[in-house]
Parts: structure tokens; sequence; C-alpha cells
């Protein structure tokens, strides 16, 4: 494929993290190229490398206002990076216009617009393109992925938690309703309009706290997406509840989430292990460690990996499930590259190819 | 009291940050001083200073070889700053000559030798003074610690986790089989000299990861810490089985202990918070949060405070209960002072009035 | 001396670290408490530990408007923690009223206005309280510090410099056209309010930068003091010209400053150590480390030292000072204290005795 | 060029951070491949990913001992990657054997023997490689570069120095004895081995102090790549001589040095930056920033750059330099893969296109 002929992405709301890293992501993909980008305000008018340096000389193109018909004539696929709530009204518009939409946003990734209202507290006014979204966990929805013209990129934590839990959800190995998920997150998870006091440097610099205890937004997701994978779905026994712990780590990036669950009959930690290994053995982005091998995120930090380890507490009978992934990108904008190859009949690991960061 | 009357106080195995701690701690104790401080090898002959810049001009004691006679003539009370199993040899000629013994390891914590076996890999020589020794737990054990002879003083992750849990377990309203206790700690936990490359610094900068993951040995003694405040401990189901995941935080300083528990009733988060409050009204060094408020390590850090809150998740019913502790002082050599504080009979909070260093 | 007999101590301006700093530290103060704390707009009516959670049971105090007539009624000492500009306003009407006042911002430092005009772009509209105020480092101005109203804190680096090299000043031992001071300061130091996108958590995790290159307000402070301790202070060649840069660390506290100059004649390693170590034999604030030995920041944090180490360039002929010091300690509320303390007749380590908190 | 027409790369010495650093790089790399690996003593057998968890799945070649033949036969290109000293005895076996080598340690860059034998305290026992072997800065040095059988990789700090201050020297705009480089760098320049109490991960949290005070090894280094910019090297005047101060920052990766020079004739600050614009218009790598911007090491960290601003001190004359790069990328491996990249005929950044990992 050649230059002119490779695929051509445009981002919607593309001053925040997510964009800054999907624009550096694209930089040395072989397929896919950044053709337009927007953003609001005083923002207009300057670079992507204006605000993000590290981006000069990679990425230099200008910030625009956005326009649907712009869009539609310098992209072929649109990636909307904005808060929650303000991709309700720009799908439609995008989708009419011939182009494929991935979301990094939550509002196409709960299928319940009642569950979409109870924990974001706005109606969803675009019921027909939920309809139609998929929901972008490439490793349990590849073939959907192929086909779709909406994609709804997964939340972080719920990237982190689905892959840890949703092959023993699969195997009807543990008690859906005995899960908990402890996670911890890096402060880029939080965007970078978000600062404030609390994420002032010297107030979080040696710090660990939770946040957002029992109320989490992920927390339906996570349910979602390990209900997606139950056997029978009819089956209420099968369909996930979750206890949610998010803390905040005083780092830049990563997530490890700590899993619980009773298994359903006695399982042992070489079962457990198994389950694991079988069903992500051909999955190019998911690596299942040895038993006795725990994953930490500055092994996954800087590339799309998630890495997953397990065990069973003898004296408990519990399952532990931990699993680390760098939430900038296979939590965001790597998946987002991941959908977009899969979307386009690239391989899946173009412009992804990155070992993490180390040390 | 003049400041020839103060309680003399030695260490044994002071080159470690337990070591410093108390060194610093003492060094503004109003009633207590630090008289004898022995190391081994090349540390005799060196100074506290030396090993610890920070204490140049705050105290600059020669470390010595132990010497029992020597620590007799000079101490009052001993604290034992050493990794477990070296405590086993040194109680008993302390106490022989009249010592007074806080011992900062593991050697008598945990009453049942087997058990001790089983989680240490070591034969328990000193039955005897396994037999007298107190569990230093202040907040739960005050009466039999003014006149004990040998204090075991708790594990980090212990205090953390049998302060948050004990009072849900003295009220009978959890179900002692259903805990979880997920803990993150700085790295000083581990020691001044356990540095290698896990430890090194580029390595840990970033990170974070779970270790000995369903082998920690602070498990039974959160077990036993928990076990001792059940109403009947001849019920079998009210004996707790914890478990417990500890993970590396990449900070010096610090545990923030985030605890799971299924209620035995349906509890509202208000009667959980009442549990706390009530149990913990007339503690100086326990800080029971706000409905809402939750705990961080910075608000602890370089205090003897541990910071608790509470609330249960009304999806799934669980209580969640979540405490912070400076792993150094409330974890180790500031509970140290709080022990000697009482077994002397002095104010309580005498050289631990400082709140934590912020930010 | 009785608590009622205490000095009685106001801050204005509370909300920010200095003032929880000082809080902090005057709630272990054997002869000064805190009896007023101001703020404006929503806090007013919150109480420090509303703001500060780490100073929960350690200081409630509840936050009031600026009165001058209830301060005077509450109050003996006064001091002011706002940014530059605001103290112009505040020294007379709190002087007329009897009280003495210690000033933590810029605006007392300066004692040429049209300087301050040049540097801070503002008019100074309180020449009167300039003229008597004394530039409050203590190991060099302690005699008019003691009969003093009004105290001009000083600013951290200056701190830091004027503390490294005066000494060398003093014996005219440097050309002081030749200096230069590069300093590195946690983030702390640009205060709570400064929060925003470069402070952002994520954006400083990891970084190291230089800032107001050749344009920090803290030359001309830095300059005032050396030169305050020339010799002839009519000699132009004595009157230092400073080159001088700051770097942001990623860490909450603590300023190194590296300091290079050219010796007036030859001067040996052994000659720098003798003049640094015989100026400061004693005081108990600073700390001259032995030749070879250099201060680093965590030996000082948490405490108010200033620890010093040098050496001279045998290539090169340069002499090196380095100097550590926290900034919200001795660079800001500890070195109130110890101006409190000098003020008010009070041992000059009273409340100031805690060692760095380390690791 | 098919894969197996790719340039076969080897590292001797692959254990370490920037032997994992450079297997990351070339599993990206277009054009050459990693194809064989050794290390000594226990981690013979073992993979790059047994040593570095990061590399599962991208790097799992398995290292082996030395044998000279054995490289030969799998590598075109050899990489050292050992401490100074060892690159003596390996550089002529390997170019005997028609090998290109190029070493990461400080054996073959400075050219005086007699220099290397006061700093390092070593005899240099190969002269004759010595004479022969290129010094690797591409940006100065890219012709000699391209036909050389030995390159001499940069140091760190030089790398950082030499880029920031050669155009000024190669412009004769200032005095070669007043320079000053004050730098900080991230721990990962210490390596992987070097791990002890001093990098224990608590003592340098939160840290930033000085080592090597005057006696840094690359301070040679630096004076001679600074001379071979001179425009007439017999002119004494035009030697550089320098003092260098290391200080080392709390962060894994990263160098920001500020340098300080005298100009020889009145400079402002715009021909100060045309001096660097001009010099560095055609390098990819050099990212020359607009007046007023200044470098920050979180810009370029992950990525091969080396960003550079500069401004003169209007009040003293003095010009600043300040610059930033990835010591173990452009510092280390980065440019280990841009000099493969000139040796071979490659795109100056096949395998380096990355931009920095922010944040």
């Amino acid at each position: 494929m050649t230059l002119t002929s490779s695929v051509r992405v445009g981002i919607i709301g593309a001053s925040g993290y997510t964009g800054s890293e999907l624009a550096r992501l694209l930089a040395t993909h072989p397929n896919a190229r950044l053709t337009a980008a927007t953003a609001s305000g005083e923002r207009i008018g300057q670079t992507m490398s204006d605000l993000f340096p590290s981006l000069r000389g990679v990425c230099d193109l200008e910030l625009e206002e956005l326009n649907f018909d712009a869009m539609a004539e310098k992209c072929d696929v649109v990636v909307l990076a904005m808060g929650h709530g303000k991709a309700l009204d720009l799908a439609a518009p995008l989708l009419e216009r011939g182009l494929r939409v991935i979301d990094l946003g939550a509002d196409f990734r709960l299928r319940d617009v009642e569950q979409y209202k109870e924990w974001y507290h706005l109606d969803h006014s675009a019921p027909r393109e939920l309809a139609e979204a998929v929901y972008g966990l490439v490793e349990w929805n590849r073939d959907k992925i192929r086909e779709a013209r909406l994609v709804a990129n997964p939340g972080c934590y719920p990237t982190s938690a689905i892959l840890a839990l949703s092959p023993f959800i699969a195997a009807n190995a543990i008690k859906a309703h005995s899960i908990i998920v402890d996670s911890a997150s890096g402060v880029s998870g939080a965007g970078r309009a978000s600062f404030g006091v609390g994420t002032h440097f010297p107030e979080h610099f040696g710090d660990f706290r939770a946040y957002n205890v029992t109320t989490h937004r992920h927390t339906p997701e996570i349910e979602q997406g390990l209900w997606d994978a139950a056997p029978n779905q009819a089956d209420p026994d099968q369909k996930a509840l979750v206890t949610f712990t998010a803390h905040l780590l005083p780092v830049a990036r990563g997530i490890l989430s700590t899993c619980y669950a009773a298994p359903l009959n006695t399982l042992s930690a070489e079962e457990a292990h198994s389950i694991l290994a079988d069903r992500y053995a051909n999955e190019k982005f998911v690596r299942v460690l040895p038993l006795g091998q725990w994953p930490f995120i500055k092994a996954v930090n800087g590339s799309n990996f998630c890495d997953i380890g397990c065990s069973v507490d003898k004296r408990t009978g519990r399952l532990l499930v931990i699993s680390a992934i760098d939430n900038l990108i296979k939590g965001a904008s790597g998946q987002v590259v991941q959908n977009l190859n899969v979307m386009c009949g690239f391989e899946e690991d173009a412009g992804l190819q990155s070992a993490a960061i180390f040390p």
C-alpha cells in the first residue's frame, strides 16, 4: 500500500492525552496517517506540537474547528476523543457522511440506555447509533469489529479487568457475583484538562489513595463486558456483579488490576493458568505469564501489551488474577489503533510493535 | 521529670530504617533518650549520623557491638530491630538482666509456634518468652502492654488491617471468612539492607506490582489480630480467614489497605461508620474520617496516625474499609514509642505529636 | 512558661503550603501557639484540617476573614503568607496595632524600591515600613531581628544561595561578579494555588526543566544578600552580580543549589572548607559537611537544617559550594519560627528540633 | 531489502539497560535485526525477556557465552555494551574477523592514552584500534562514521553538552575556558548492575544530589568534543576547559544540561539562537527551540531527539544553553542505531522514529 493510499484518520478533540498518544502512534504507522485534528477555543490554529512539544517534528498538524464536511473530505476514519456526552451528537453526522467512527469516550459502551442514564446522569440521545455500536475489545469482539461502522473503544479499567476475568467467566469457572476488582492507575487516566488541586504535583507526589469508591462509572462496563463472555447469558448466576475500587498511583501511566473471585468448584492454580493460557494462546497483545510470575506496569508501559498472571490462594480457595496495561495505549489510543487495524484489514500490530520503555 | 531521670533506650540492630526512625523520634522525646545502639561488622564504631546523614547533629551516637551487660548498664528498655529469627536468642538474656524489651521483628507476634514454623520456616527456640509476650497494638492491648516485659511490635500491614477491621469483628458485623485485604506499601518496608535489582531505583520508579501473592508472612498475623477481637473466640465462624495481597508502591513510605468483607446482616454505611467511630472515639492516633472521605498516605506520612474511612457498596452489599499509616512510624518505630510510653506511664503521644509532612 | 503566657501567632493567608507548614510546626512549639488564621472567599469558616487533612486533630482552627482589630486582640505576632504585593497594605495597620510582623512574601525583602518595581512590576506603597524591615536570615542578621517589628522572611532560593556563598564574600575570597547559582527546587515552592497544566501530576512526573531563565525574581534578592556580607560595600567589585537559574524537580520538597565562583586568589579546597566551617561553627541549623561529602535534599527535608559542602575544581580553579534546604521549612515556615524564636527570646530551635524524615 | 538481507547485529554484554534498549530498538528496525547477544555467568542460557520481561514476545533471544568465531558467523556489526576497560581486548579480535564494531563504553572515546590513564586509571592496551576509532557523534562526524570500522559511541553527558555548545565553539563565539556544564541525569545512567544502597529506591525517591563533583570521567570527553569543533585547534584559547557537575535526578531516564559560557564579544540572544539554528537546520534529531522556549526531559524521553534552547543573561552577559536527551537513547543505544544507520547507508532515522512517550 502506497502512502497516498493509506487510511486517513481524523481526531475530534485532539488536545488531550489520548489525542497526543494517537498522533504519536499514527506517526509511525505504515498504513495510516493523521490528516485532521480538531479542537476548540484558543487552541484552534495551534499545532499538535505547540500543545505537546514532544511531537515537534513528528506531528505538526494544525488544529482546526470541527466541520463535518471537512472531516468527510479529509478522513476515512474519525476518532472521537471527547469526554462522555459529547459524542452523542457527533456520531450520526459522521456516519451519515460515510465515515467510520471509533469513540474513545463512554457514550457507546453501555448497551442499556437506562444504565447509561443511571451512571452518567444523561439521557442517551443517540439510541440508533448505540444499537449498531460494537464494543471494541478486539480479543473478544474481533469479528464484529471488522465490519463495524461505529466502535466503542473500551475504558481503561474495563480493558484490564475484562481481559483478566472473562476467560474464567467463559469457562464458567467462577461465581459471577463474587468478583472484586481492585485497580490502581496512573494519573494520566484523569486526562490533561482535569488538572486541579487534587492532581497538583506536590499533592500527589508520594501519595496513594482510592477515589470514587463504590461509585466509579467503569463498574457497569466491567460487568457488561464480563457478562458478554458468559456461556449462558440467560442464567442470572452467570451475570457478573462486581465491587470495583479504583486507586490513584503516583505515576503518569499504567494500570494494575488485582482481581479476586470465588471458584464455582475447586480450582487449582494450574487449572486457572490453563484457562488463561489457552484462551489467549493466539493473541498478539495478551501475554499470559508463567505461574509464579506476576505482571508489573513498567513491563507494559509504552506498549500495547496486556500482561496477565494468576494463582489460587490455597488457604481460602480464592482465584487471583492480576493484569497490567498502559492506560493510554492498550487502555485507550493503542486499542484505537488495534481496532483501526482490524477494521481496515491491516496487520493487527501495525504501528503497535514497540515494547515497553524500560526502565 | 528531669533529663537524668528519663528512660534510657537501647536499639539492637540500629543500622536499618526502623533504627534511624526510632533515633529520630527519641531525639525529641521529652521522657526518653537513646543511650545505646548496636550494629555488626564494619558499622561498629561508626555513628548513627555516619549511616544516616539526616541525623547529623541530632543523633551522633556511636554504634557498638552487642554486649548484654553493657546494654543492661546503659539502658532501661531495649528495642530489637532485627530481621525475624534473630530476636529468638536475644530476648531471654535481656529479660534476665531486668531490661524490658520491644521487638520490632516477627518472632514474638504469632502465639502458635507451629504457625511460626510454617510461615517463617524456623523452629521457635524461645517458647517461654513467647508465652509472656504481649502483642503491641496499643489500641487493642493497652492494659496488657502497661505491665509487659516483652512487647511484640506489630507488623506494618497487620497494623493497618487490624485497626481497620477489628471493630467489625468485635461487633460481629462481618463474616470472618469473607475478608480480603488489598494493601500497597512504600519500599522502605523492605528495609535498607534489602537493596537489589528489584528495588534499584530505575526499576521501581514509575512501577507498581504485587509481590508474595498468597504467601505473604503477614497473613497469619492479620488473622490472629482479628481473631483476638472476636467476641466469641470459640466460634470457628468468627475466626478470621483472610486473603491478603501486598503491592509495592513507587514511594518511600506509607501503607494503604483497602479491605473488603461481607456483612453478616445487612449493614448500612452509617452503621458501619458508627462501629468505627464509636470504637476509636477516645483513641489519639486513630482518626475515623467522616463518611464520604477516604484516607491517603500523604495525610499520615511522617506521623503516628492511622486514618480510616469506610463505606458499603450498595450494589453488592460489601463493606469497604480503607486505612492509611506511615509504615515506619505507626507501622514500626512510632508504634514502638507508643508502646514505650504506655509501658512507662508517659503521655501516650509523647514524642509522637508531629502531624504528617505535607505536601 | 504556662500555655496562657505563650506567644500567640496569627497567620494571614493560611490556606497555602507555608500556612499549613507553619500550623504544623506551631502545633508542637513549646512557647508559641496558633491563635488566628485568615483566608478569603469560600474558605472562611472552614478549618485548617478541612483544607489539609494531615492536620486533623492537630490544628482544627477555623479560618476567619481578615479583621485587623480581631488580629490585634488574638495575636502577638502576625505572619503574612500572601503572594507579593499583598503585604504592602497589611504591614502598617498591623504594626500600628502593636503587632510584630513576619512577612513570608517578597514585599519587604529588597531595600531598593526601584529594584522592587523593576522585578515585581509594582510601585512600592509602603516605603516607611520597608525602611524599618529587617531581612530575616537569622544566621546573618540575628541581632537586628531581636528587636525588629517587621521581619522580611527570606525567599527559598536566596536562603540556600546566601548561606552557601556569603562566607566567601565576607572573606573577600571570590570575585563577586563571577557567581553562578544553579538551583533545583521541589514543586511545593510554587505554592498550592499555582496548580495548572504545568504542574499537573502527569506532566511533571519524571520531568526536569529550567524555568524563568535569566528572569527569576530571586536574583536581586540573592545579590542583595551577598552584598550585605561584603567587607567593603563601597567597593563595586565586591557587589555581587549573579547568574541564577532555577529548575523544577519532580519532587514535592527540597532545594539544592550548586554555586560556582572564581576565587580572587588561588584557593584550596581546605581553605574553602575552613571559611565555611569557621563561619558556621556556632550555628545550630547550618551543617557544614566534611570535605568530600555533599548535601542532598533528603538529608534535610522535613527539618530546618541547611547542609553545605564545598570543593575547588583543581583543573579550572573554580570554587563549588552546594547547599540543601527544605524549601518549606528553612526556606519558608521553619525560618519564620526561627525568626519568631529570636524575636521573642526563645531557644532558637524551639519547635524546630525534628531531623529530616528519611527515607 | 528483504529480511534475510538485513544487517545482523550482535551485542556483547547484553544484560544491562543499554543492551535491553538496543534490543527494543532493533526489534522494530526495518533494516537490522539482533542475531546474537552475549552475557556471562548464570545469565548464559537465559533469554533477553527472562532478564527484561518488557521484551517478552519482542526479543526472546537466548544469551550465549562470548565466542568470537560465533559472533563473526552470526553478525555483521557488533555492539560492545560493557563497562570501561573491557572493550580494550575485544575490539581487535572482532575487527580481525571482519566485523564492524560500535563501543558503548569509554575505551575508544579519548584519543589521548595519557588522559585515558589519568581518568580511568588503566593503561590503554589497544592503541592501534584507538587510532582508527571514530567518535560517533553523528551530527559532527557523519562522514568519518560512514566508513569507520570502529565507532566510539559518545557518553551520555558529553552528547548533551557537546551538541549544546559545539556550535558556539565552532563559531568562535565563546571563551573556551569559561564553560560550566551543570547536568542532571536519571538513575538508569548508572546501569543495572550498579544497584546498591545509594540507588536503593527509598533512598533516592524524592532526592537530588551532585556526585563525583570535579572528578566525573565525562569531563575530558566533553572537552575533547568541544575542542574538535574549534576553528583553530592550534590556538590554546580555543581549547575548552570545562567545570562539569553531574547530579542524580529521582527519575529513571533523561539528562538536562544547563551550560554557561562567557561570550568572546557581546552576543545577543538572537545571535546565539541563530548560531544554534543554522548549525542544526538539517539535523533530524536536534530540535532547536524558538527563543523563550526551553527543553525538558519528558519531551525527549523515549526518543532519539536532543532538544536545545538558549538565551543570554542581559545583566551578566553570559550565554546559557540548555539541552535535553534521553540518556539511554540519544545518550546511548539510540545513538548506536543512528551510527549503525550511517555506517550501513540506511535512512538515518530507521528504527528511531518514535516521538517521546508523553506524559
